[in-house]
């Protein structure tokens, strides 16, 4: 996500860049809590995280001083980008994936087993990390998050391959698998904050239902040299998008997923969904998305409205 | 382990039974949190936990009759299985195992992208259970013995197919595999009823370790009949064991853990280090730590006594 991260800093007052570094000390230490190679390791899949979006929703969603002492606000955004971390870990075991961000993953380094495990430790730090805070209301939130994700990426194994997902069903994995944790960091800054959580948390989601749109967008349109990875990528995973399921309405002959087995099948397919007009359909929907979130947002925030705009210019 | 179920119903009085059938419900409730096949995965993965003895345990920490309302212990006993269930699942990936207690693995049956997956929904269902008795100190407990699982898991990986595993480093693997999750168990009991947490704490870390050294032992004599697996098959699995360790100090022989490729030649190793004593020594240690546990439990208490002895009977 190209968030303008210059201008949402500036928007959000000099608290922002401290706790943002801040956050990194505290994952920092929470890799070192394992030791030797496996905290190498637990550093490796933090890095992979990369933009730290989940933990600047949570810093956003405290408002723009947030409470006097902010020590629960770095916990609470830790504990959501460890649940990240642990989850892009376990992602890379099922995918075999060998990079991550242009760097090997933990499964591609140290293998399998590693890598189950190191995401098992991750999974259990947040909590660990978020407890400190002592607010069960802050653990349910991330436990329920946390059951989210876990079921939207069984939702897609099971959906993997399939032609014959629905648009109902791709948008509830996408709920599970992306927007709960989004919806989580608000709800997590709000409730540190004393703020309005179920209205952020709405925000949340919505921006975070956005962003996979788009993502799954970015997968088919590219460029490679932008996204880093070659068009068509979630096709040749057998994962099935939006982009697919609005072109195979619209073009009968668009190949089964099981027929792409290539790049170059998945680039000449990406382009038959594109020559539909769905990349257009699709694109659009996730900006209405993201207008409802600005528009129901309990508070004007120019901070918050960067970040949904961010998810945004990401396509443009 | 051979609890002598009858007898620890029988010291513990009724409110056991009741609680062990409700602990049912209540897994089963959570594996139906998914739906459908996601379901039906996770309710074989609870099933593969077998017998219930970590739910025992916090039953009996909590005391005879525990406190008035006992929701909270049943969550609380829910939840520790849910842990045990999840990290089962994810070895299981980890080992590529087809069967446990006889049945296919979540893994053999659904693939391990499926295996990951349900042992992580597992895994933050158990949170989401514990969260509900509104107490952090609880879920503090939950998440520190997990990670100590992960940990431990991470050091086995760390060590396997190496014959230079010292005495020290085992124990330690020992201890966060295994008899972390014991501790939490009786710590979650003591912590409902208001019991002294720490002091039964001790006694499942204690006896835990001793169910995993008898463990280790049972791996190397059989008899298979009632062990359900080939003798040696941690060696097989590149799993080093107090049995070897001490073995190894005896018959320098004693062949390389990697040398260790087929069945027959680990039902020969086990011959082996059988022929050295290192069982007895290793059984010898195992008894002195149910002793311990048993000396220093805070009350005379028949039915954890007779939970420490079913460690011990298991193996004569």
């Amino acid at each position: 996500m190209s968030v303008q991260v210059d201008a949402v800093l500036g928007a959000a007052g000099p608290a922002l860049a401290d706790r943002m570094a801040r956050v990194e000390v505290r994952l920092a230490a929470a890799a070192a809590w394992a030791d030797g190679a496996l905290a190498e390791h637990a550093r490796t899949a933090i890095a992979a995280g990369g933009k730290r979006l989940r933990p600047m929703l949570v810093f956003l969603a405290a408002g723009e001083n947030g409470p006097a002492d902010d020590e629960g606000l770095i916990r609470a955004a830790a504990a959501v980008e460890l649940v990240h971390s642990a989850t892009l870990v376990h992602d890379d075991v099922l995918d075999a994936s060998a990079l991550r961000r242009g760097r090997p993953t933990v499964v591609a380094a140290a293998g399998r087993d590693m890598a189950v495990a190191v995401g098992d430790l991750l999974f259990s730090r947040a909590f660990a990390e978020l407890v400190r805070n002592g607010r069960i209301d802050e653990v349910r939130v991330l436990s329920e998050a946390s059951s989210a994700l876990a079921a939207g990426e069984l939702l897609q194994r099971e959906d993997a391959w399939r032609a014959d997902v629905t648009v109902e069903r791709y948008l509830r994995r996408c709920e599970l698998k992306t927007a709960r944790l989004f919806e989580a960091a608000c709800e997590l800054g709000a409730l540190e904050a004393g703020g309005p959580a179920r209205e952020l948390g709405a925000f949340g989601r919505r921006i975070g239902l956005a962003f996979q749109l788009l993502d799954d967008v970015l997968d088919v349109s590219g460029p490679p040299e932008r996204t880093g990875k070659p068009r068509g990528t979630d096709l040749l995973d057998g994962t099935v998008t939006l982009p697919f399921i609005l072109a195979r309405e619209r073009d009968p002959g668009l190949p089964h997923p099981r027929a792409v087995t290539t790049p170059e099948r998945a680039a000449a397919v990406s382009d038959r969904i594109a020559a539909t007009g769905a990349l257009e359909d699709v694109r659009a929907r996730a900006l209405e998305m993201v207008a409802e979130a600005k528009a129901a947002l309990p508070r004007a925030d120019r901070a918050l409205e960067l970040v949904a705009d961010g998810v945004v210019d990401r396509y443009a």
